[in-house]
């Protein structure tokens, strides 16, 4: 079974990183030898639609990509796996959500109010979602965590621009952040609140998988709190 | 606590992610409330040295970075915190570890022979390091995973190369890796393997911290069968 061959060569795969031992998987099938705090969500079906994620022949690139390409692209159902490292305290927390981002009219009222909320010419607003998620923590397994927020996105020059966000996102206020698109394709943005601000970099890796690295960095940008990284597969 | 407020900031910083509850910091003390997976190595020590990693005034950017200082910066004792995410069968692990980085002189025998073996010209390194690590894993936390490797930088171009590695790295065999040098300070090496192929993406984000992103893509680099995130802190 190559992915499960492939799987061990990741292990170790992480410059000075680790080889996991090989008696986890005995025999090509997940029979898996779980640790104390690892926790297994494995099924066939998630296998097969998160396995090798089909693309087109040969190696998938976003160099180039446009911002509303990127906006269009992200439209859709994701699973996502989430890591996130406390690097004060030295912990980390996984959080499993599912992530649903649809297309919002740009004369949508909710998107006309948020504008008049940001004193922003409803004109300069590119595209608009809205995004809804639903999730565990391992902190909390019981718990649901869930919410919806729309994002209205707002080109000042063709790579650069604002992006506005009703309430409901991070914290429980409105939030504008200063994004970038980069020349490989990563969305960048940043969004300062009251006590620190947050740094986001998102990409396709392939056409159906993005990947989000977020920091948190103090409100000068001296240090960094959190990090966390989240693969997000689009559910086909 | 400035920090614990930014902390929970963070949980819900992430794009379509989660606010974690407030209950977990009581009076901003580290009362956590550990979910059924969730280890918490918090010491008064680890919080000082990693809290808000110091730098300069002002934000911090790596962009124009070298790769000699790339590696050179590298140099030092560093803690590790790993998240890997197994993107086929959606599981997560974690590995705490121990990275010693060291500079290794280029007319060290060790270099050359490696130099020898990839029929390199030992006057094209341009640097090497000795890369150590010992660590655990939340798949079974009795298992110390240690190893050590020797990495050689060839330079072909100013900003690319090749990456020469004796084995006993991720997979037991040598390996030898195409490098480039972003323009934002992003170190990107892609390793191929027999039946897959590494991408790692390294920068730093202080001086004193390291991310490290690391894909392993099947051999055509059609699928992404894993992913994971290192956050790297110095050890002052």
């Amino acid at each position: 079974m190559a992915f499960l061959t492939s799987g061990l060569v990741v292990k170790g795969g992480g410059c000075g990183k680790i080889a996991v031992s090989e008696r986890r998987l005995v025999g090509g099938k997940p029979q898996w030898k779980a640790g104390r705090r690892a926790v297994v969500r494995c099924s066939e079906a998630a296998a097969k639609s998160a396995g090798a994620v089909p693309v087109q022949t040969g190696v998938y690139s976003t160099a180039g990509m446009k911002v509303e390409e990127f906006f269009r692209d992200s439209i859709g159902s994701w699973r996502s796996m989430r890591s996130s490292h406390n690097l004060a305290m030295s912990f980390m927390e996984e959080v499993n959500s599912e992530i649903e981002i649809e297309n919002v009219e740009l004369d949508d009222e909710a998107v006309l109010a948020i504008c008049k909320q940001y004193e922003t010419d409803p004109a300069t607003a590119a595209t608009a979602i809205k995004m809804s998620w639903e999730g565990t923590s391992d902190w909390d397994e019981d718990e649901v965590l869930e919410g919806s927020t729309l994002l209205v996105l707002v080109k000042d020059e063709e790579a650069k621009g604002r992006l506005l966000r009703s309430e409901g996102y991070a914290e429980t206020v409105p939030a504008v952040g200063e994004w970038t698109m980069e020349a490989d394709g990563t969305f960048v943005l940043i969004t300062p609140y009251e006590r620190a601000s947050a740094e986001e970099r998102i990409w396709f890796t392939t056409p159906n998988m993005r990947v989000r690295v977020s920091f948190i960095r103090t409100q000068t940008g001296e240090g960094v709190l959190t990090a966390s990284m989240s693969t997000e597969i689009r559910e086909l």
